[in-house]
C-alpha cells in the first residue's frame, strides 16, 4: 500500500501533505492512471492519520480532476494527460482600460471629462486638514443611510438660495453618483413599474434601466421635449427627464410642457418625474426657468443633481432629493443600505459648501467655461469653416450643436475626423431611432478641449468636408 | 374683462406676474368659482402680451388646481374651499436618524462599529497630502469602471502575500461597499437566477436581494456550513456564503464542505459561489484554511472582501475579484458605469497598502482585538455570571456567541439587558425560523465595547437572569 512520511512536512496541515504527495505521484506517473487508491479507513489506519484528512486530501485531488471515485468502488487515479483545465481567457488589455478617461485626441469634442487645471486643490488640501484634525470622532460615526447631516444641511441651503428650491435636508439623500441613485430610485419605486427615457438622450441612462432588468421605453421628443402622447400610449410611470438642458439636443424645456408633464404625472399615484439637472449651474445666460421641482405641489417630482460635473467626474459624490411621502418610504425600506460615499469627502464637501469655496468655485468654472465657449465659437466664425456651419442651442450647459454642411455621413465624417485625431460624435448616434433630418449635427463638448487645440481642430474639420469627395 | 398691470411686476416674468395676479383674485374672491375666464387669445390681446405668457400662466394655475378647464368651451376658476392640497407627511426624525451610528448605551453588544481610536489618521493624513501634491493630473482623470489600477495592483499583492490567493490586478473591481457591489453582481449574473443566502445570517444581505426583486431563498445551515440537499431541491443558481467565518453562528467551513460546495457549483455553467470574507483578517488562532477562491479551478467563485471592516465602517472602499470568464463579460457589458469610489480615496488607499501600512494596522488592529477579546473572556470566567454562560466560536473574526443559561425569553431578556443599557442581539433573531435550540444564545460583537464597559454590563446580565422570576 501507499506509505507516505509525515515528518517535516513543515507548514502544511496533515491533509494538505498528504495531497501533494499524491499529486505528485499523480504527476510523476509513479501512481498510473486507473490505479485504485486505497479506502480512506485503511489508508488512514496504516499512515496513523485521521480518516477526515484523508478525506480532505482525496476531495481535493479529485476537486482539481487527479483522480475520480465510482460510487462504492472507491477512487481511482485520472488519465492527467488529457486534463484540459478550463482555459482562462486572456484578458483584454483593451477591455481593462475602457472608460478609462485619458484620451489621446487633439481635440476630443465628445468627451465631458472636467479639465484638470480647475481643481481646487490647495482648498480642497486645507479643508481635509482641518476636517482630519477636528472630526475624528465623526469621520468613523456610521452616518444615516442618506449621508451625513452637516452635507445635506449645505445642499439644502445651497439649493434654497441658488435655485430657489426649499427642500428639508432630510429630504436629501447623499450616493456616490447619479448612476448608483437610479439604482436606488428602482429599488423604491419599483420594478414593476414602467420607466421611460428621452430619446435622443445619454445612451448610459437608458442601459442602466435595461441592467436592472425594468421596462424602459425610448420616448421621442419635439422641440420642447418628451411627448405626451406617446407616454401615454407606452403606459410609462416614471419619466427620467433634463428640462434644463437636455442632453444631446441642448433644448431648455419651456414651462408649458413643464406643466403638461405635471399634469401627466398628476393622474396616477405611480407616476413620477425623475428630473436630472446635471448641468444646470453652468447656464450662460438669460434668466434660469425654475427647476420642476420648483412648480411641483403634488410630490411628483424627483430632483437629481451632481459634484461630478461642477467637482471633478473623479469625485463621486450626487444627491437625489425625495418627495416627503418618499423620504418616509425610503427610510422604512431601504434605510439598511449604508451610505456610498466616505465619511472623509462628506465632511470634506460639507465645508466647501458652507464656506462658500463652492460658490466662488462655481462662477469660476462658469465663467472659465464661457470664455472656452467664446473662443470656439469666435474662432468658428472666423474661420473657413464659417460657410458651412450652424451653432445652435449655445445657451445652456457644457455643449452645443454644430450643424455641418457636407455631402459626407455622419459615420464617414466622425471615422476620418477621428483618424485625424479630432474627436466628435454625431447628434444621430444618440437617437434610438435616428429621423432623416438629425443627420450633419454633432454635439460638441467644450469644457475639455485646450485652447491651442481649437484653431487645427477646425482646419482639420475643414480640410475633411472640402477635400473629400461626398458619398455617392 | 379682466384687466391687470403689467408695470412695477419686479424681477417676476410676465407670465408669472399673470399667474400670481389671476391666483390672488380667486384666493379674495374676486374671481368666484365657475367663473369663465377670457380665451387665451382675446386676453393676451387685451392685455398686450403674447398668447404663449397667458397659456404659461393658465397653466401653472391649472396645475395648482386653482382653474380647471373643459375642452373646447375653456378655463373655469375652481372652488379652491374643496381644495386639499396633498398633506405632507411630517418627517420622523427617527427615522431619518435610522441607522446614524451613534450609539448611546453603556455596551453594545450588537454594533459591528469599527473604534474610533484605531484609526491612522496622522499617516492617512500624510498620504492624502503627498497624493495631492503628487497626484493631481490623475486625480481628475475617469479611472477605468473596475477603479485605478495601482490600487486594483497594490489589492492583488496584498492576496497574494496574505491569503495565498493569486489573482491579475484586472480580475479585481474596486466599489463603494459590498452592499453596492451585491447590485452589480446582480446585474452580472442576472436578474433571473436563483440566489441563495444563508440561513442564519446577516439579514441586510438578502434584503438586498429582496431589494433587487430576484429570487432569493434561505438554505439553512448544518455544523458545516450551507446544506447541499436544500440547495439542490430550492435549484439555487448563485449561492452567497462566508466560508472563513460564518455571521451569527461563527462557523468556519471545513475544507470537506468547500469542496462539496465547489462540485455542486461544477455540474452547472449558471452557478456561482458568492464568498463573502468579510473579516478574515481577524482571525485569532489556528492556520487559516485556504479559502475558496485558492481551492477553485473551474472560476466558479467570485471573492467578495471589504476595507471597512479592517480600516474604518465608514471608508467606503470593497472589492470583488472575478473569474477571467466573467471579468470579459463585466467589461463587455457593464463597464459604461462609473468606479462608485472617488480617486482621491483610491490613490490614498493604494499608496497606504503599497507603504506597508495596511499590514502594520491589520497586526496592530489584530493584537487590539485579541487583547479586547481575551479581557472580555477572562471578565466573564472570573464573574459571578461564569456559571451560567457558555463560550462559543471564539477563534474567528470579531464575535463569537454567548450560550446563558436562563428561563428568560431571548425576547424578553434582550428587552430587559436593552432597558438597562447593554444592548445584545439573540441568535435565534437572525433566524428566518428559529430552531427550538437557537434559544438562549446571543451574538457578541467586542470590537466597539469600550473597556472600562465590561464589568458593568457582565454585572447587569447577572442581575437580569437571577433576580428577575423566569417566565411561566
Amino acid at each position: 500500500m501507499l506509505t507516505y512520511s509525515f515528518t517535516n512536512i513543515g507548514s502544511d496541515s496533515l491533509y494538505q501533505h498528504l495531497y501533494k504527495c499524491i499529486k505528485n505521484d499523480i504527476i510523476q506517473q509513479i501512481l498510473v492512471p486507473g490505479t485504485k487508491l486505497p479506502s480512506k479507513r485503511t489508508f488512514a489506519k496504516n499512515l496513523g492519520i485521521s480518516i477526515i484528512t484523508v478525506e480532505n486530501a482525496y476531495a481535493q485531488l479529485q476537486a482539481e480532476g487527479y483522480i475520480y471515485s465510482i460510487p462504492k468502488k472507491g477512487y481511482f487515479v485520472s488519465d492527467i494527460k488529457n486534463m484540459h483545465p478550463r482555459q482562462a481567457p486572456i484578458l483584454s488589455s483593451e477591455n481593462v482600460q475602457l472608460s478609462a478617461g485619458v484620451s489621446h485626441y487633439l481635440a476630443d469634442f465628445s468627451s465631458n471629462q472636467t479639465s484638470s487645471d480647475n481643481f481646487p486643490f490647495s482648498i480642497w488640501a486645507k479643508l481635509i486638514r482641518e476636517i482630519l484634525n477636528d472630526y475624528q470622532q465623526e469621520l468613523v460615526t456610521n452616518p444615516p443611510c442618506g449621508g451625513i447631516l452637516p452635507l445635506r444641511k449645505a445642499i439644502a441651503k445651497y439649493l434654497r438660495e441658488f435655485r430657489n428650491i426649499c427642500v428639508e435636508p432630510e429630504q436629501i439623500i447623499i450616493g456616490a453618483g447619479t448612476e448608483y441613485l437610479y439604482g436606488l430610485l428602482i429599488q423604491l419605486l419599483g420594478f414593476d413599474k414602467k420607466y421611460a427615457v428621452e430619446d435622443p438622450g445619454y445612451g448610459k441612462i437608458y442601459r442602466i434601466y435595461q441592467k436592472h432588468n425594468v421596462t424602459c421605453d425610448l420616448i421621442p421628443m419635439d422641440h420642447f421635449g418628451m411627448t405626451i402622447d406617446e407616454l401615454e400610449q407606452k403606459k410609462s410611470d416614471i419619466i427620467h427627464i433634463s428640462p434644463s438642458h437636455h442632453f444631446p439636443t441642448g433644448i431648455v424645456m419651456p414651462i408649458s410642457r413643464r406643466y403638461e408633464l405635471l399634469a401627466w404625472a398628476s393622474k396616477s399615484d405611480s407616476r413620477y418625474i425623475i428630473e436630472d439637472d446635471y448641468d444646470s449651474e453652468f447656464r450662460m445666460t438669460g434668466k434660469p426657468i425654475p427647476s420642476m421641482l420648483n412648480i411641483d405641489v403634488q410630490e411628483k417630482v424627483i430632483y437629481i443633481n451632481t459634484f461630478t460635473k461642477t467637482l471633478a467626474s473623479t469625485v463621486r459624490i450626487s444627491y437625489m432629493v425625495l418627495p416627503k411621502h418618499l423620504v418616509n418610504q425610503f427610510y422604512t425600506e431601504l434605510s439598511f443600505y449604508s451610505c456610498t460615499v466616505s465619511n472623509f469627502e462628506q465632511y470634506t464637501l460639507a465645508r466647501f459648501i458652507e464656506d462658500g469655496y463652492f460658490e466662488k468655485h462655481i462662477n469660476r468654472m462658469r465663467n472659465y467655461y464661457h470664455a472656452k465657449r467664446d473662443l470656439l465659437l469666435k474662432a468658428l466664425q472666423n474661420s473657413r469653416l464659417a460657410p458651412y456651419v450652424k451653432i445652435m442651442e449655445e445657451d445652456a450647459g457644457l455643449h452645443f450643436i454644430l450643424g455641418i454642411r457636407t455631402g459626407l455621413s455622419d459615420r464617414t465624417f466622425c471615422l476620418l475626423a477621428e483618424q485625424n485625431g479630432v474627436r466628435i460624435t454625431a447628434l444621430s448616434s444618440f437617437y434610438a431611432q435616428p429621423p432623416q433630418d438629425a443627420e450633419h449635427f454633432f454635439v460638441i463638448n467644450y469644457s475639455s478641449i485646450p485652447e491651442d487645440s481649437i484653431n487645427p481642430a477646425i482646419e482639420i474639420i475643414y480640410d475633411i468636408i472640402t477635400k473629400v469627395s461626398p458619398e455617392t
